[in-house]
């Protein structure tokens, strides 16, 4: 296997976490994305979507996606269980993942990318360069806001977001709380749950990495 | 088990094709989207992100992402088998998943949503009510387009989206197809591996439901 990182980009940095969670040592290579390496001819062999994570198996198929390269890991790592143990529990898992990749990293990603210089033409990420579009940075920061009204919500009666352990939705949480601070937004005065449950995973060795 | 569904939805649809496909039987009711049933009280209550497909557990808990009840379905409903039977084509099928929902749908979505005077002030799904964005409905146009080139292409040396049979990728991909008749992408016309792959899943039973 071998795993295609950005030591400064959050979405990669999930699969990074529940890497080390697992204590797993898997080949990994940086792709330099400020000076566009992901779009170049040799990554997009690699990955025509132009985007990291991306996961290498054995045989050569690439994974892009970071749901189902933590579903091929989680199979090849058992331990600690990160996605559930029966199937109602990788269901929820599975489910916060999605809420947390679509209301809270997709509407980070909008209010950044269409709102900094450094990513004039390229509001998406991927092969094709997209104009910027200033009404959907306000509406990705309100949307983030409220993803974070919700997280708050379900932090408040419980220790965990999907399950009663640490699992994947925790580290899509994280990762996407510690993003919202590139468009500043100051989560941790404003939602006093989120900020209890975000220190104590920032105590994690996996939260460095 | 109950399953909240709406037959003119695309969403739902996937759920509702999944479920005819395992010849499960599930007790199901319809939501009234048109009138706005998604926003009652009583629906929050199932479901607070307002959208369907949902599906209640019998412990109470409600999942609201399709791939999460899909692979619930799955594990009570195990043939015939639609997401993979190890964890690389598991993986396979998952990665296809996420790439159909967020290039494929979320772009129609976008193009519908953003366009049509009937989604004023509800430009995306759920409890908050969105400004239509105009130049945001001519890029989803754009990236359908590009999403349906990626398909077609994929379509050209594969029989089926995401491994070497009919899975939950082929219904998601069959979903959106269909859905993107709704913004007047003449896609029949346009990409002849798309048709020929359609044309070959209208006829089973379960595109019917």
């Amino acid at each position: 296997m071998k795993f295609s990182d950005c030591q400064t980009a959050p979405s990669p940095r999930r699969v990074r976490m529940f890497i080390a969670e697992k204590g797993a040592q898997i080949p990994t290579v940086q792709v330099d994305l400020r000076n566009g390496e992901q779009l170049t001819p040799a990554f997009r062999k690699l990955n025509p979507r132009c985007t990291v994570p991306v996961l290498e198996l054995d045989d050569g198929v690439c994974l892009n996606d970071t749901l189902a390269i933590c579903h091929y890991l989680e199979s090849r790592f058992p331990t600690p269980n990160l996605m559930g143990e029966d199937a109602r529990e990788q269901a929820l898992v599975m489910n916060w993942h999605e809420q947390i990749l679509t209301e809270g990293f997709m509407a980070g990603g909008e209010a950044l990318r269409n709102f900094s210089k450094g990513f004039k033409d390229r509001a998406l990420t991927g092969a094709v360069g997209y104009a910027q579009i200033p009404e959907l940075a306000e509406r990705g920061r309100q949307r983030l806001e409220v993803f974070m009204d919700v997280l708050d919500a379900r932090l408040a009666d419980h220790s965990w977001v999907a399950i009663d352990r640490f699992t994947l939705a925790d580290i899509g949480a994280f990762v996407c709380t510690d993003f919202a601070s590139w468009v500043k937004l100051p989560v941790m005065e404003r939602w006093p749950n989120i900020r209890r449950w975000f220190e104590a995973i920032a105590q994690r060795p996996s939260a460095s990495v």
